[in-house]
């Protein structure tokens, strides 16, 4: 997996493109056959993530329509590849004509620069954003086959800037998705709200945090070295656009505790009285919901003047362009599940050839 | 790679053996042939991880001696793979005995049979920490190579319990080894060696974190999309025992910051004013330091009373024995580099395919 | 790599698509930036692959367009993955309706449906030799790489039936495109193209191989062990459609002879006088041409009648239907070149990490 | 897996060592949990393929035990990787000074050169054929989970040089092994070994043929595209040392036959009254007996005197030394069987990710 395009061992996606091409799009290989998938339930969680959706976010407008080209059949899974593609349609490539010498300052200009020798500078490339739409579609079918094991998903937003949810807990979707920035506590989501409405004011952008709750999850999936079951996840998070940090259960605040109060007294039943392990031990799920909180920078692009530099190290005032969303964590919560969901299944899959019998 | 015993694309290491067996070892694949390996250096680091090396980490005696057994011809590697064991000398099987039927409460116990339907119980099987050791002697190779191309780490603990290094900075090896507890500054260390023992006087553990910062790592390694260089560094970091987060530069600070206080802004040469992003932007090293932080739980293992379950779902007492750590994070600084390392040579080797010339 | 759409480990092709969806294509990961493609070569190479070329292949009209999605700019490589579609366009699925209930002997329809529970019955699913077109695409690719280093092909048939090509040699594109057949030599050529009209009229079809040389292969590519390149070479062979055998140098012959007439002495240069080790010693090139031969059997679509059996056990009598090949080995020949070239590109790449320096 | 040290998906085995260290060794990962082995017969296939053990063979003396460091509990897999080295004892590095500077003719002593920049000249390095009995190792185990499910082998000599056995067919373990050469016709085993003991007496050696048949392996194992089952078998057989051709049912022969021939017909319950298909089509295994068959070259030490190069390109005369094998055949029959047992398993296992239920 050199160069870093594919995700997944055994449910494996692919994807290809950039922002400023006629399509992006993906190849999900290892799909198991048989299964009847609803694509109307994969277009509303691209829905979820599109530009233009609402108020608070860019108001760049995309319908984000995916096309499937292989792999289903009447209805159902073949067990062949599922080939899809998704046009790009609102493209503006000469907002970007300003950017054509210059590195924006925290975007992947320059690295990317560096990596390859040259550079598309419409709209990052790879790097774009852009490009997770195709891991909603393969998270979305990935999804589905887990909620026909009875595995369900809780995702919102649970701090913008310093407001933070308090009382996490898993939240039905009715509720995250009750308002524009999804988090799922009502006067909190309006406190996020108004901040991110100021932030905009002032061409600025805000960080935040998105949390998972992933209950029904069996025992058993994950692997005791060095593909943990938390491991993938992490890497999965992290590989996700502006994503800083990932913590499990605890997280960082186990830094401080002690082993007598971290650690998860057993019920008779082997479910256990607290949770501080996230749902994970020794990186394999124990049947407790699974946990994790991502943080995200605040977006790269600003309304804001910027002094930067250019390909051969000249100054160059830099003034932002474009739009853009103020703050990206309402748009990442479909991402983020995706994301999870492909694990889980993957380790799902990856289970069916462990015991012998 | 579906049962998760291998890490890495191109530098790659497979490991095997259990706490109680007679050896572990592994086998390291694509060594670039033709580097001259210092084996002293490699023990170095296995006894900065060992057992027993001072008062304050568990007293089990382990000597850890390596020894290798192909790849290397006349001192230098052949490019061939290097296979290594290391055997286990102090098993005190019998120290497991009272665990036969008991799940320890934060331990792989249950997750464990859960996955395989089977488990020796004799020191938690794959999910030992002892495995660290095979990492080590791995990453200490990738680490000499490195050194050649002048890429330096300085790994660090900049936490236990509740007391924080403040300052953070690049520390040089000798302040890192001069106290027990691997912190770089005298007084912190200090501090943090009397909580340890006065946890361990009461039969309890306690948490820590650990900080590292690699220097002149060239821009351009990683990969835009899924294998971004920090996802795999994250993966690497939750894939050692009893890791609960990892966070990148300005880590979950990012969530309450502004794009505007967040950028990095660029000198003429391309190197920036400050470094939130942890020297990786888009996924990609971009010739900062790169900076993470690694937050460790405390250790499960605790000399008080636990009640707990059987195999049967009884409920049993659970009294600690055995000779465990009560912070594991001094000895955690070499594993962390040693993953880190591993991570930094497969993407410089990687990326030896990317550019066409 | 579970569920099989991949081909290559730095070089990677996957693919997608039935043919009788809307399309067919795939993605290519891993290709090096900063290469100008020639797009036309690509379509040339897909011409020669394409139904209807000639009087002698199957009737299908289709124009195996190819069109690119992404991973070029200003007609050059930009590092990042290439996605390309070719839509299906001559599908007639109503010619397939006599298939519903029947297995073709000797196609995969049985198998197809013992593996997946299901089956797509119109024209072989992911069996259907349409696939191959994406091969065809990644490895004319692949071969405009392999070009700027001086490595040139010659690909031909060297048998159809049981009439064989005396003396092969390295032949140029001329005298392989001169006919309709792909055989360089002007009077087996059109030996064979009597064969195969003949075999037509009949309603039959006939087997046939053929033959790869390539020149100027760098000495050094390949692994010792599991990944020799002649066995990565013999698995693409394999994996095309009809193939039944694959030998190198002098393949099966060799059974039959002693080392003392085997063996390749060396010149002083370090090339042999002999290339009975077909370009390859102990997996790895030694820089004397590349030379292997692949058997094809006769295509299974046949026009006469043909007692079958249904899913259910039943005999039904099968009448053949459709626009096919008589004999496939002309339409083979930028096959086996496109997986050839991919090989040989993917092995060039894996080298570059080898030595350390 | 650059590096070339790893062979299979699931069922994964990666080796070490050359034949002058101290040992060679690897690590099977994906072995599933709860399954009996029996170690006796492991040690028995590693017996088969030992060097001394006839007449016929090189008399080099190696007892070949092999030691399992983990992945074994109580004579039972546990699911985790079984860990094992082979000791070397008889290493006679003098027996190669005369190499040290002399590139042997037929051997991969140039192009192992080429690639590394660097050779351990004593006897061939990874390039060993001693590096064979870690597959068998790993083989041994995977034919012990085949048999469990009925699956069984029948590989046996069926050419050296001219002299072939006619009427191939499904022959007992004690027939292939009732004479020296592992050909079951008794006759015909007796004239093999006559030309075995002339060739050797002339100081020359002589090639010959495996053929290897598979009954009772369950219908829809294997992929349709690129990992066809055939494919990933004639990779395993090109990877074994000496291999010069590999063909699956009719083969070679197929080429010169017409479809009509060709078909294998279909019984009423899916069996066929030919198989021509060599028991694969399209890729995926159809139930009846897999069969092919692998061609290897004379081996290239004779006791002949040969005029070769050094490695400054002089000429230098060569007098074969040292115990080798005037026929390699006898001693290939395991290693063939076990890379067949490994590529079937490995399959089998990831059949079971491949349906949803």
């Amino acid at each position: 997996m050199a160069a870093g395009s594919t995700f997944g061992t055994i449910f494996k996606l692919t994807t290809f493109g950039e922002s400023h091409g006629s399509a992006i799009g993906g190849i999900i290989d290892g799909v198991p056959s048989n299964f009847k998938i609803d694509l109307d339930k994969v277009q509303f969680e691209l829905d979820r993530r599109k530009p233009g959706q609402s108020a608070i976010v860019t108001q760049r407008k995309e319908s984000d329509t995916v096309q499937f080209l292989s792999g289903l059949f009447n209805g159902k899974t073949t067990g062949t590849p599922i080939g899809f593609v998704i046009p790009n349609e609102d493209q503006h490539s000469s907002d970007y004509d300003h950017l054509k010498e210059a590195y924006r300052p925290s975007h992947a200009d320059y690295s990317y620069d560096q990596k390859y020798g040259t550079r598309d500078h419409r709209g990052g490339g790879r790097s774009s954003a852009r490009e997770t739409a195709c891991r909603v579609v393969a998270g979305a079918i990935a999804k589905q086959f887990l909620e026909s094991l009875g595995i369900e998903f809780s995702t919102y937003v649970d701090q913008v800037g310093h407001i933070k949810l308090q009382d996490p807990s898993f939240f039905l979707t009715d509720a995250i998705e009750s308002n524009l920035v999804r988090c799922p506590d009502e006067l909190t989501a309006e406190r996020m709200e108004h901040l991110i409405r100021d932030v905009r004011k002032d061409g600025d952008t805000v960080g935040g945090c998105v949390r998972c709750m992933i209950v029904n999850v069996p025992a058993g999936l994950g692997d005791p070295v060095f593909d943990k079951l938390h491991a993938e996840i992490g890497k999965a998070m992290l590989s996700i656009n502006a994503v800083k940090g990932v913590e499990f259960g605890s997280g960082f605040a186990s830094a401080e505790m002690r082993g007598s109060d971290h650690n998860d007294l057993f019920n008779s039943d082997g479910s256990t009285l607290t949770n501080n392990s996230g749902g994970i031990q020794g990186g394999i799920s124990n049947g407790m919901p699974i946990e994790f909180r991502v943080a995200f920078k605040p977006v790269a692009t600003i309304l804001k003047p910027q002094e930067t530099i250019n390909s051969i190290g000249e100054k160059v005032e830099l003034l932002g362009k474009g739009r853009h969303d103020a703050c990206v964590v309402p748009r990442a919560v479909p991402i983020v599940e995706a994301m999870a969901a492909m694990v889980i299944l993957d380790f799902y899959l990856r289970q069916k050839t462990t015991v012998w019998e």
